[in-house]
């Protein structure tokens, strides 16, 4: 008799953005003709077309897989050389940060890797998350069984939650138990809070002490525009010693659909055997993707790889003065309404009190109902996300705008 | 202190390929001269350009990426619709099967599928594999926790082989003890053997019986011929009760550097929880794939349903006509010598049993280095291959058919 991994049914009902998706589906379906002025603010992703650079890039690519003196097939499953390459020179040595090509690792996506990295840890790993947090984390680790049930709050016997409140500006202070695992991520998602210098070296310094290791997300690190913020945990000495990085071409490059992203793993990182002996962890992870993944996709490799010469720069770099720039007109719009606004300058996300009395899905249906823009409640990102919104900057220059406008309108 | 998993030192050396690629590179490097004689038919990877209805319906889909109309960014995880449907009606409902577009899900990969789908499976399951085998099956569950460590010949405790041999046709005889997670691929790699409706019968009976799941690899079905063989599991009744099935666009469209899959997980499947309550295991792939995957990238989704139409269809063909030829020729060569050979009529794989006297990597190393043709070495595949060889009909008719005849002139 086939026996399933009862651990999924410990994870609350659906996934956030399926159910956000539920719940528009249903309005529409109820006032289909307010179908077409909805206005989308909620699920991060892009909006505007790929730049130009990567769109001829794959172009090209596809048709070397037409002719067969420049067909590929199976490429390196870790990623191409090129691709590593670019990356690792221009994100990392460029910004005087020591990183090996090979301690690249090209993926289809951060969100798969924040899942897949826990293959290689062993399950008596004390895990620690912020809250609000990414549900993908949280998930993943009730997935394989890290975790007991949720209790009556939601939050899951066993992970230790770092409260990110408007106290501390949404940075977690260092934890004063034993913790082995940390989940960070910055600039972040949901509140677009960033981390000093100072912050993020509390926590390498911390992690060293205890040989615990940061899972350091910096997806949407193309935000930042504050020099004096770190882009990288690897800007922090030690961090080689103490953190993995998964980065990510979807909200720079414009790439959700496309899928690309890659982790940093860098050879100087150690964990223990359950016998206490000290192993790297980069062979392990190279393990997991030369068993279990296949590489990325040939034209997304070629694609990615362009954002990286002058042009693609450029055209990223116009891309997130795009979104950056909504996100000002919004943050100024719910400003002006008297709502307290956070994030939204280094991030394209801004992070909203919701008014005296109303719980984040109370926000979420009346902001739906009343004006017919889609936000995401605080509450599907944690018990500390209660009481707050959160308005994605991802849209055209003419919907930000427009969402901008019903904003002032709303009457709460 | 961080753990990491031990489960991955339980792992014997280099994942099968690339160790093929570590000796082939250490021979280049003595003999750079032979470089350019090589010939691989090892590792079954195609070498032919994609089918041109792929390439322009990849172009098309690049091209709704640059502009702002048709852009799309998050696809729904489990694929679009558009090909969801073309699958389901091409390779199962016109031939008669009931498969329904939602017990689709299209992913990067069957090899990432056949890793991904132990992650909705207890630990408790007692898990059978087929010896050859294709090493990510026996892998993926060394490094899930479901084995002991392997004994002397390489075989890990807590898994049960079922030897196929030249006396059982390369096809698995029923195994007499409990067993709950049974691994079949047909047409099989490595032997090229293909299982008879008979035989499927009978797993499928059994597995009904014990309530076993077989996890159905049939990534090479495009390479039938004979009209008696089955190309899905699901032509055998009860199988829906039974069987997920894994496909591949690698083999038949050549998308090995493009990556796109499939499995298929039918809402009648169930499995039993601990407590021994039965649940359907189509929400847990479900939950899995929005959890830890963002879908495939858009242009790879197009370029696979572009595989569905009329040109399409008919390219396909043309491409795994080529390659059986050269399986032929191949075969013809070796047979000639006065070698054994199994398959490469309904698949393109032959398998060979090597001279007296010789290991298979020594026939490995002796090929590589008298007539520098890479085969795959059977011992790579578990116990039972050794003995044997893989020749890969993955090939340029020029490459097969130089190989063929540096085949004839080995001395043994």
């Amino acid at each position: 008799m086939a026996f399933l991994n009862d651990h999924y049914f410990k994870l609350k009902a659906g996934y956030l953005f399926p159910e956000i998706a539920r719940r528009v589906r249903a309005f529409t379906e109820e006032r289909p003709d307010l179908a077409k002025s909805l206005i989308r603010c909620g699920i991060g992703d892009v909006t505007e077309p790929l730049p130009p650079s990567a769109i001829s890039a794959m172009h090209k690519a596809v048709d070397d897989l037409g002719r067969r003196e420049t067909f590929r097939g199976y490429g390196p499953e870790q990623g191409y050389e090129f691709l590593r390459y670019a990356i690792a020179e221009n994100d990392y040595r460029k910004r005087g940060i020591e990183i090996a090509d090979d301690e690249i690792f090209v993926s289809d996506g951060s969100k798969c890797d924040c899942g897949n990295i826990l293959d290689i840890f062993g399950r008596q790993n004390r895990v620690a998350v912020v809250d609000p947090v990414y549900p993908v984390y949280v998930d993943t680790n009730v997935m394989a069984g890290h975790t007991g049930p949720p209790d009556k709050s939601g939050a899951y016997q066993g992970l230790l939650y770092l409260p990110c409140t408007r106290e501390n500006g949404f940075v977690p202070s260092i934890p004063e138990e034993r913790v082995d695992l940390i989940y960070l991520c910055f600039p972040n998602n949901p509140t677009g809070s960033v981390a000093t210098r100072d912050q993020l070296r509390g926590w390498v310094e911390y992690a060293l002490g205890s040989q615990a290791i940061i899972l350091f997300d910096a997806a949407y690190e193309g935000y930042i525009t504050d020099p004096e913020i770190p882009h990288s945990i690897y800007e922090i000495p030690g961090a080689r010693e103490c953190a993995i990085e998964f980065r990510s071409f979807s909200k720079n490059g414009g790439f959700t659909g496309v899928r690309c992203g890659f982790t940093i793993l860098p050879k100087s990182l150690v964990a223990s055997t359950s016998n206490g002996e000290k192993k790297e962890l980069h062979s392990l992870w190279h393990r997991r993707f030369t068993t279990k993944f296949n590489g990325v996709s040939y034209p997304v490799q070629r694609g990615a790889e362009a954002l990286y010469t002058d042009s693609g720069r450029g055209e990223v770099r116009s891309l997130i003065r795009h979104y950056l720039h909504n996100a000002e007109v919004l943050a100024q719009a719910l400003l002006s309404t008297g709502l307290e606004v956070f994030g939204g300058r280094n991030a394209p996300y801004i992070w909203v009190k919701a008014p005296s009395g109303y719980s984040s899905w109370q926000v979420f249906d009346k902001l739906l109902k009343d004006i017919h823009v889609v936000i995401t409640p605080g509450a599907g990102f944690g018990a500390e996300g209660e009481g707050y919104f959160r308005v994605s900057a991802f849209n055209s220059s003419a919907n930000a705008e427009e969402a901008a406008r019903r904003f002032t309108g709303v009457k709460w």
